[in-house]
């Protein structure tokens, strides 16, 4: 079973025992939660498309480790071509989804985990790189969904892993036993873990000596013993409960987030990719940051082409396509946005192989991507908001339009242009709320601020390898300065 | 009763007959739908203020019409200081109940249809100067709040009101009686409908001789037999009812805008202020839109004081506020904000009295003023969301915090500096949440883009008012072109 | 004589003994020098304008020490209006020169110093304020212009004053005498020097009891025995040479820049205003620095005026001034130039009196209104740039256009619409190339961006002024958070 | 010699008999004329770099005509990898020189006439292509420079090429011979023409019937008779004659504009690429734009490294390099320069083969790559005359420094950090006015604006290649709306 139907993983899905909690509650059934099942969705569909002919070049690549054809998902990126298809993957599943996957941060954890398992063994004869080497084959050939748990919660800001009041605000090692260690801890903004069969665990910084306990990453079963999650609240949550699809504005897709907790989870000694080797936590923070920032220049893209759609289609149907501002500022959105793609584009052409063997992006230009993927969803969104109008935030709830009394003027008073439905206005006007201002705006906005780190971290990346000293070299050259 | 407490506010309220729908019912008790109420109270903070000493030079005025003192709510601008103290006055409401209060239209309209009655009767010999002036008289007496409804729904924004489908889709005159007019259509996007005790109702344009029914401006109360209002849907609107105020991020105040239907209304004649005369549509419109941009320099101030406290706030608690791009990120939406008022004062100190004796903005600065309210407040909440970091959309509920079982570990892994307890850290993270993206994102963000006129409507009126022709003489003669 | 004509200016500057050098060489006749006299012309318009019964208003003003008639660059502001007529005088000027008239900073150092001396004097019992009111009685009666002169050449900028390795790179008093003192330094940037009778020297940062000797400000001609000048070097300042006016953009206004070095001058002690009173230092820069960035809402929008006004005439020259991306351009240089003037209005209309009297800006907003100056031209220098199209940069020289062989081609070649001379076209672009790239970018951009103090300075006023304790109250009552 | 060294081209340029005119003298000897000799030692630098080993993978290539080893400025591209080293070349130029080194335009003319004849013939059984490729062999066995002429002078920008008042304000054919055409008319904003060896001159814009005569396209030698070139003006030109090189900020490169006239010019048949087919000029022209536009992803990213250099290194001297401040505007620079790059390689990564074989960039990505070369220059510019400080335009000129008398007080008094003379401070201060307001802010501003065309024309090319219709689609399905 190289690869999974859409509809044998949400079974698979079925089968897991995951521990889920949101308002207070555990979900008994998961898979089927209605707040919850827009996001397994958004995952199914990374399944449904690697099924379909038109999309196989992007969607499935031959595995590296076994030869087979499997999910780029979880694939090692073995060429720069590698590396530009996943980014062209990624801007398709955010056109089919509106929405965030969630399968990248696998994907990534993998690739960042791969090479440097492999250089800490070079280095000090462990055999991290064989356990990852074992454990990706089996998630290869069970097409699994993989999480890439790397956020601490990081309690104050100003101090470090075993520095903080509650040495559990980053995860690590509380006991350690021949055959394996225990860690505790939690993992903020899970995004995938939920819908997710396994997690890679990685460190969240750069550590020195006195973290050796916190420089920890391994892999487990989502629903290993003494994980749970608790969902995190989104803008917009609970109109999913309302049985009023179309004010949700996708009423098929979504993304989620969970704080993870881990109580003191046993981790075997074979599932170990890095354990007290310091100094390469931050080479795996920083592989699987540039790994991931340059997914942002494909999913964020995706998501970004359907809001570009959807403000055109408003215009559409509020009768104003035609006015010159409004086509301006639809070109401006999609400057921007191919802006994005072309950075993830660009970190990608320019990738060089590890040591491992395997495709690492261009760090300078990934980190560029990202940084500005923190800047132009917020202009894009601005544009669409300024193209919908205003009924996007003041349209009455689909249970007025549908009301037999009320309905009618809802009808006859919100209709744009005669050949269009007032249902249909509204309906596009919703999907524009959801990405601007409702569930989807977490993924569109916020995670675009946050998601593989905030903007400072990609500016102190920047700073690191932009080669400052090289450039003021050419500048004494050319101003003929001798020092 | 010159000025009503806040509590005489809402107990006037509780006589009125309104008309309200919300998801399919028409609400029995519209005062303390917990819905609703917010606005209310957002509404009752400009009596309660209007009370206190330390407010009275900003909070009230002395009337024009009668010498008493009034709330400044329903004052008749005599000076460029009124101009000033009125734009002073709304930042301090904004910064009170970090929302929309919405007793700003009704003031501006007031001073519109003041001055614009006046030059229809000077012109046509109409009495519609002594109407208004009787109206306000009495609107200044009862301290009433008075809402200001512009905004026609518009069908298909390429077409003119009388060449609609529909007729209706303005509101129009659709019959004519020795004693007054029946009027149909609706007003959309109205924030204080609800909470006000009358409207006045104006065109949404400037109209020529085929649209002279829609030339139509008048005053009524607002459960005048013919009026409903369906109320609109924002952002997060259900989490109100879900007795978890943490969650709400504001839990007293708020905004609201509802589709308001005037299915066939009658207006008696002494409560008309236009009446045909197409060509003054255009007059009141500017004006009135004149005055509201104005006022988006002063009330989006206030909230935008609110959200820099609150993510000044959020980087304390993160243990992050030293760092100096969080201090750079903090002074430059104090700048952004700055700006904004600076320009509403900048309008307010260059006003003019226009021939009925009040005072007008400078109409040039008013624009460029609400020009920046359609950019600025985006930035200031994009800085926000960087500072406050990604658990503003990934924190669990309220509940998930008071739950015996699950809270602890939400309070434990959820904690940031020692000295702040987790509970407060996550209301102020609400609290940007809800301005970010929440319930009152709609009034922070949306109504900033498109209350008083969509950003393209400013850059029209900038275009007339910006004596281009003369910038070009100035450029010919300092450049010695002769033509 | 309380006011000159511009004439009896000119005449009057011919008298001083200025010693000046540029290129080497020191200028016999300042006043004539080709490179040096559009700046003086710029001055002079100071006084011509003043004469004109249009202009009385703005231009002039009553003097609060003398009761006489003064020109308004002479006055010490008794009331906001006297600030925003100071901001609308600057407009105008900026309007008819197109260049940096350089009469401000004597403005704004006098009301700095006026009400410095007066809190000194309070403290110590000095006499620097009736000093100061003497000089300034003079300085009215006459008419003068006078330089204000602040920036130190500042060496490392990591090191404060006494402790840099050459004392001399901040003004310092080298000797004291009983009637006097003596200085050693130098002032830098000094935009009206050459062109002024006397100057007004002040400290340049806030200072410690260490920096004693450089808390020193006086007055003195600007012809006092050891100063000299050498003329900093504007792009295209040899233009100014060739005799072809055309090139130049500008061919009557410009400004100019000095090294100004002050090589042991005796200052008499009624000449002194401060004199080693180091606390005092700091507010003498703020005040000054205050009144500066308001200064550059009035001279920076009028230059901007012109450059729009530029722009509008080269796309009607071009002929596409009807495209609606080059009407959309326009609109926005307007926007930003009126947003600039907005502010500097606006910290006018909420000045307040010093102890002393007279009317101190609202600094908060003095220092929003600068950052913008930092950043606004440069976006419509780029505006006016794409507008004006690449010949701005590409044409070939005057004496090409004039010449009988050459001539003609270049004529028929750089036609652009038929009713427009190829002379008058190449004229606005050469107009355009002065403002964006040649002597009045200086002006226009790098002052905007340094002058008044570089972004940064603002930006820490702005911290200082933005009240954060305050917004952060405002944001714990909204959230309901209690500490 | 299917190479040249530097020197041999050199000496190439003076066997031409160019006619070049300049202040309306006809320059004898071009080769060595002061302001001219900048320009052509940046052309040099394309043979000089090319001689290197360690550049010689960007800098030659195999022909795809000759097979063997040419410079890659002459080269067709035949793969994507040879679309990226085209973009890391032009970056490499633009560090050596940071000016405009000119050779661009004829690889990108060779490019797109080499596909577009390949079409043109395949439709009309012409011989263009033919021809083409023997021009380029020989250019290719000569290490030839070639100009790409497209721009002509337009005249009324609303009016079509026959539909202008002079019918030579677009280049045509005024008459045809059996051998071949004559042409008249003039090519503007020539960078390259005065020192290239041949020219391929192109149309301007896509055409209809009527301009039949406009749609030619041919190649010639640059001194063929009939031709001749009116250089036009940079700011701060003369600057180069003044014998004081500190002053020119760059005093070895540079860059050049001409206005090139057509007076009567004969072409032979087989020098012709397109004679009349009028729908192939808009496909010439959009070819030609794509590749220049991908081109500025290069080359003013190398200058603009340069900049960033520049402004760190005036950083160090002033003192003040670890401020945060000043380390946060140089990151800044760095991402956007950067961004820049990422387009430029975007697109290449991207291209596609054309039907004649040869690769061609993705339109859409070259049009949003040059869009924001219109933008982030500009702002790159602001940054660096941020960090350098007012000093940038104010310095006394280097006679003043190397002056006896004068100069010992500017090296007093102009010295920043101790480590650091005077000498090498001014030298990076006036190459950051060189790029910012002096000859090389014409190549690194204002062409950025204007080269290979405006930013509207982008718009344009981004609103067509877009694919809105597909975008709305994915909306729809998002939606679930059903028309």
């Amino acid at each position: 079973m190289a690869l999974m139907t859409g509809e044998q993983y949400i079974e698979s899905m079925r089968k897991l025992n995951l521990q889920v909690y949101m308002f207070g509650k555990k979900i008994d059934n998961v898979v089927d939660d209605p707040i919850l099942r827009p996001s397994l969705n958004s995952v199914r569909m990374t399944y449904d498309l690697a099924q379909m002919p038109e999309y196989e070049d992007l969607m499935t690549a031959t595995s590296s480790l076994t030869g087979e054809k499997i999910n780029r998902f979880t694939h090692i990126h073995q060429s720069t071509q590698d590396l530009i298809n996943k980014v062209r993957m990624q801007r398709l599943l955010g056109q089919k989804t509106a929405a965030c996957f969630q399968r990248c941060v696998g994907m990534d954890a993998s690739n960042a985990v791969f090479s440097t398992t492999y250089e800490i063994d070079q280095k000090y004869g462990t055999h991290y790189h064989e356990n990852f080497k074992k454990f990706l084959t089996r998630v290869q050939q069970n097409d699994f969904t993989v999480d890439g748990a790397m956020t601490d919660p990081k309690g104050d800001r100003g101090k470090a892993p075993h520095a903080q009041d509650d040495p559990d605000l980053y995860l690590h090692v509380v006991e350690r036993r021949p055959d394996g260690v225990v860690v505790r801890g939690a993992k903020a903004h899970q995004t995938g873990f939920i819908n997710s069969h396994e997690v890679i665990v990685m460190p969240t910084i750069a550590m020195r000596e006195a973290d050796k306990d916190y420089a920890i990453s391994f892999c487990c079963p989502t629903d290993a013993e003494g994980i749970f999650m608790i969902v995190g609240r989104q803008s917009c949550d609970t109109r999913k409960l309302e049985g009023a699809p179309m004010d949700t504005g996708n009423p098929e897709f979504g993304g989620t987030e969970a704080l993870v907790i881990f109580d003191n989870v046993f981790i075997p000694n074979d599932q170990i990719f890095l354990n007290g080797e310091v100094e390469f936590a931050g080479m795996m923070v920083e592989r699987f940051a540039g790994y991931h920032r340059q997914s942002y220049g494909g999913c964020k893209v995706g998501v970004g082409d359907v809001l570009i759609g959807a403000a055109a289609l408003a215009a559409d149907y509020n009768g104003c396509a035609k006015a010159s501002h409004i086509k301006d500022k639809i070109i401006e959105m999609q400057h921007l946005n191919e802006t994005l793609f072309g950075c993830g584009i660009a970190c990608s052409a320019l990738g060089k192989p590890t040591k491992s063997g395997n495709y690492l992006i261009d760090l300078l230009l990934a980190n560029v991507c990202k940084q500005n993927v923190t800047r132009f969803p917020y202009e894009i969104v601005r544009l669409a908001e300024d193209i919908a109008g205003g009924l996007v935030v003041t349209a009455p709830s689909e249970i007025d339009l549908r009301d037999p009394k009320i309905g009618p003027y809802v009808d006859k008073y919100l209709k744009g242009v005669s050949s269009v439905s007032t249902e249909n206005r509204l309906k596009v006007l919703r999907l524009i709320e959801n990405l601007c201002l409702g569930t989807a705006a977490v993924g569109y906005r916020t995670e675009s601020m946050h998601g593989a780190g905030s903007p400072q971290a990609q500016r102190i990346m920047i700073s690191r390898q932009g080669n400052l000293e090289m450039k003021k070299e050419l500048a004494k050259k050319i101003a003929h300065i001798e020092e």
